[in-house]
């Protein structure tokens, strides 16, 4: 192992984006192209939803382990921005407007009823990893909103493009994350290219983006075996009507 | 065990405040009556710190287990108060002004390494309560901010009144808090009310008052054995200079 200096270490992590963050996965493709049935977006929209729920839950799980108010004031503003600053504002409430636009019933969506269990284990791995690594680590893993501004973009111009049942009004949530997804980004790149000093640190950095590259492909890959092919979703998850 | 009303409910809980909030500690009469010498001042601040140093890793350690998105939104307003909005805003800024105005140097606090071992078991446990109990625990164990107003008036009073080496540029802290104490234990005391609704639950939340107080009295009861009677202040300990 050798010390990188930090423009490498950057340089690395970008690398992993490149070749393992799940906008190279084929059911990123099939959604954006058009490929998709009206029943595998509501699979896939009901199955994201349950990320979006945990995400206020991880971040205020790695706030927990925070001494430095500093950095506890700089990773609040991802509560703000998930949970909102009132009653149906903020990212979980969009993301269950666009659950809405596509005719699923909101009580079904947030009991989690019809979620995948693949897609309840990668984001428990996810909450979990970020309670029981160090805080390098957990900072780390945040890493791929690097890539979701580009991932965000091909998303809502082909969701738009493609499907009838699609509006603007139900992409709003997508409207909103990629200024703030570039601003933690950029929070959470510098703080990993100051604090990740040793080859041992730096492993463990490139090793938490792989990890959360594997969270968000696995969350695919079950929608994927689920609702496209071989079409076999486990028992108690959501059926699609089409 | 019998099911309380809600009414019955608040005035257990008012009556534990009554019997076993620390405002009735010898320590606490000693320090608004001016019985306090300026190190035994310095030693209640600088261990003091620690607690206000912990509780914003309490409360997102409570956001972190909470699935409600409007309750997050709510205790979120404690990282608020606590960590502020920027550097050098918030409770705990306004601490190490106190701290700072008595004299103490800032690294040294801040270190904790002048603290008390009792300090930091007791401050311990709470955080750990708040990770291990239930939601419902977990909140009721703030319901000490009920009596903080009262104790914070007598405090500012008394201290201005008996100690030249205070000023009410140094108790800013105080000027804050009880507007937001009342605010917050609102809140939460109207959650245990509407949520305590078996004699089981209604037991627990009392306990976990019950608990919260002995935290705050055990680190009145460290300082008064550290600093005042029998004055042994353990091993490694901050050692006042008069």
């Amino acid at each position: 192992m050798t010390l990188l200096s930090p423009a490498e270490l950057e340089a690395a992590l970008r690398d992993i984006g490149a070749r393992r963050y799940h906008r190279l996965h084929p059911f990123h493709a099939m959604l954006h192209n058009g490929k998709c049935s009206k029943g595998q977006v509501q699979a896939w929209a009901l199955n994201r939803y349950y990320y979006q729920a945990m995400i206020p839950i991880k971040d205020a799980s790695l706030i927990a382990r925070c001494d430095d108010s500093a950095i506890r004031r700089e990773w609040r503003s991802r509560l703000v921005d998930h949970d909102g600053e009132q009653e149906g504002d903020g990212g979980i409430a969009r993301w269950l407007k666009l659950t809405d636009g596509l005719g699923l019933d909101r009580e079904y969506v947030t009991s989690l009823r019809g979620l995948l269990p693949g897609t309840r284990f990668a984001v428990e791995a996810y909450v979990r990893f970020v309670r029981e690594k160090t805080l390098l680590e957990a900072i780390a893993s945040s890493l791929t909103e690097l890539f979701s501004p580009a991932i965000i973009g091909e998303r809502m111009a082909g969701m738009l493009a493609n499907y009838d049942f699609v509006t603007r009004e139900t992409l709003s949530y997508f409207d909103k994350r990629p200024p703030q997804a570039k601003k933690d980004s950029d929070f959470a790149l510098d703080y990993v290219k100051r604090h990740a000093r040793t080859p041992r640190d730096q492993q463990a950095v490139l090793a938490a983006l792989e990890f959360k590259c594997s969270v968000l492909w696995s969350m695919l890959d079950a929608l994927q075996h689920a609702y496209v092919d071989p079409k076999q979703a486990p028992p108690g998850a959501f059926v699609p009507a089409d």
